[in-house]
C-alpha cells in the first residue's frame, strides 16, 4: 500500500495544480463566482476520480498532460456536485473536508453559480486540443462524461435519493444499489474511462475496466455508509451519523454493519479480478480497491 | 415580417419536438427530475436561440436534423439558466412565461437538480453522432457553448448582474453592456456560431455572423430592459418593473427611455449590415433583428 500512497499524494498534488490553472482568473465584477469555484474545488481530497483516470491512462501509457486534464474534468463535476448537495434545499450541510461549504463561506447564489460554472467548465476542459489532439477522444470523453454526469447518471441519483429520504420505507437492497451505482458509481466509472478512452483501447481492455470500476464503486459507497455509522466527525470531515438520523435507507441500514464490511472487502477481491489481463500494471488499482475500504475519510 | 413569423413558428414547433424526445423518459424513483426538466423546457417561448442555430446553418444547407440539435443544446442552457436565476436565492421568482416558475411547480430541490441535468444534457446531446457524424465538429460545438454559457460567459454575467444590483451605484453604461454581453449575448452569440461551425465555413462567414451576433444580442437586451420599463405582465408572461423596483442599472435607466429605443433600433440596422455577403439567403436574419426590438414579450 505504500507505493500506492506515494502515487495517489503525487497525483493529488498535481491535479491541485491542473484544477488551479484551469479555473478562470481576473479582476471583473464576476471575480466572486472564480473565488467560489476555487474554493470549492481545491480543498484537497483524495482526489480518487482524477486518480482512477491517470492510473487507467497509465495503463497505456497516455501523456499525462492528457490524463490530467481527464481527471480534472471529472473532478470538477464532483466538486460542483458537493457544493450544489450540500445548498440548504437539499442536504443543507455546513461542513466539507472541515471547512464550511460553499454556500456558507459565501453565499447561496454565488454556490448554485459556482456550481454551475465548475460543471460547465468540466466541458471546455475536455474539448479543448489540449486535452487530446483526436477530436475523436474529446468527444467519446465528452459523451461519457454528461452521460454519467447528467439525469441518468448522478443528477438522477441525487433526485432518487432526495426520493429515498421521503419515501425509505419502500427501498430495498436492489434500490439502494441502483441509486449509489447513479450517484456515485457512474463517475467512478468515469474515472476508469478515461484512460482506455485516450487510448482508444481495444474492447476488451475496456469491458474489463468497466466491470472493476462498477464493483470498485459499489465498495466505496459501501465503505461510505460504514464510515457514516461508526467514523468521527474529526476523521470524516464532516458530519457523520446523517444517515441513521435521517432514517435513510443505507447498506448498513439494510444489511448490518458486519455483513456490509464483509460485502465491502468481497468486492474490492472481486474488482481485482477482473484487472488479470494488465499484469503487474495494474498494481496500483488492484491497491486503490483496498484502500477505497480501508480508508477512514 | 411574415416569412420570418411562419419560420419562427415552424422551426419553435419542431423545437418542441426535439427538446421532448431528447429528455429522458422513465419510470424509475429519478423519475421527477425528468418531469421538471420537461416541464423547465417546453414551455413553449419564442426559441430564438435555436431559430438562430438554424437560421445561420440554413445559409450553408446544413442538414435539419443537425442544426435542429445544436438549437436543442443551446436551449437547454437557456432553459436551465432560467430555472436556476428563478430560485430564492437567485431572481426569487414565480411566474415564468405565464407560468408556475419550476421551484414553485416542483421544489427547491428538484429544481437545481433540473437545472443541472438540463445544462448537462445539453453537452450529451452534442457529444453525439446524432448532432454531426464529425467528430471535429461536435467538438468545435462543444468548446463554443460551453465557452458561451461558463464562468467567462453566462454564468459569469449572472454573477456580475448579483453584484449589479448590490453596488448599482458603482456601474456605468460600460459595464452594463459588458455584462449583457456575458449574460444574455453569449448564448445568442452561440446560436450565431451554431451555423458555420456545423458546416465548417470559412473564417470571413464565421466572422460576419458573429459581428451579427454581437450588435443583435445588445439589441435584444435593450428591447429586454425596455419592455421590463413599459410592458404589461399580460404580455411579457412575467412580473414587470422590477429593474427599477431593485434601484437596478439598466439600459433604460442610464440612457432614458426614448435614447435606449433609439439604440436598439440603430442596432438592428447595424446589424444586418454584416449579412451582405450572405445576399437574399440572410432575409430573416435580418428581419429577426427587427422582430427582437418590436416584440412584445
Amino acid at each position: 500500500m505504500e507505493a500506492l500512497k506515494t502515487a495517489m499524494a503525487s497525483i493529488a498534488a498535481d491535479m491541485e495544480t491542473t484544477l488551479d490553472r484551469l479555473i478562470p482568473t481576473g479582476d471583473g465584477r464576476e471575480q466572486r463566482v472564480f473565488d467560489a469555484m476555487r474554493y470549492a474545488s481545491l480543498a484537497g481530497g483524495k482526489r480518487l476520480r482524477p486518480f482512477l483516470a491517470v492510473a487507467t491512462a497509465d495503463l497505456f501509457d497516455v501523456d499525462r498532460a492528457h490524463s490530467l486534464r481527464a481527471g480534472a474534468a471529472v473532478e470538477f463535476v464532483h466538486c460542483y456536485s458537493l457544493v450544489h448537495d450540500d445548498l440548504p434545499a437539499m442536504d443543507d450541510d455546513e461542513l466539507r473536508r472541515g471547512r464550511p461549504t460553499c454556500h456558507i463561506q459565501f453565499d447561496e447564489a454565488t454556490a448554485i453559480l459556482a456550481g454551475d460554472g465548475l460543471l460547465t467548465l468540466a466541458f471546455e476542459v475536455l474539448a479543448s486540443t489540449e486535452t487530446h489532439p483526436d477530436p475523436q477522444v474529446r468527444s467519446e470523453l465528452i459523451a461519457a462524461l454528461a452521460a454519467g454526469a447528467g439525469a441518468t447518471g448522478m443528477v438522477g441519483g441525487q433526485m432518487f435519493d432526495l426520493e429515498a429520504e421521503k419515501h425509505g420505507d419502500q427501498f430495498d437492497l436492489n434500490d439502494v444499489i441502483r441509486l449509489q451505482e447513479m450517484k456515485t458509481g457512474r463517475l467512478i466509472g468515469f474515472g476508469c474511462k478515461a484512460g482506455p478512452i485516450l487510448a482508444q483501447a481495444g474492447e476488451k481492455e475496456r469491458a474489463a475496466l468497466d466491470a472493476y470500476a462498477a464493483e470498485l464503486g459499489l465498495a466505496f459507497q459501501i465503505a461510505d455508509d460504514i464510515l457514516d455509522a461508526e467514523g468521527s466527525e474529526e476523521e470524516v470531515g464532516k458530519k457523520v451519523g446523517k444517515d441513521a438520523d435521517a432514517g435513510k435507507v443505507t447498506f448498513v441500514s439494510l444489511l448490518g454493519l458486519e455483513e456490509a464490511k464483509k460485502r465491502a472487502v468481497n468486492l474490492t477481491l472481486q474488482s481485482a479480478g477482473h484487472l488479470d489481463l494488465f499484469g503487474a500494471k495494474a498494481d496500483l488499482l488492484r491497491d486503490v480497491a483496498r484502500f477505497v475500504v480501508e480508508r477512514r475519510a
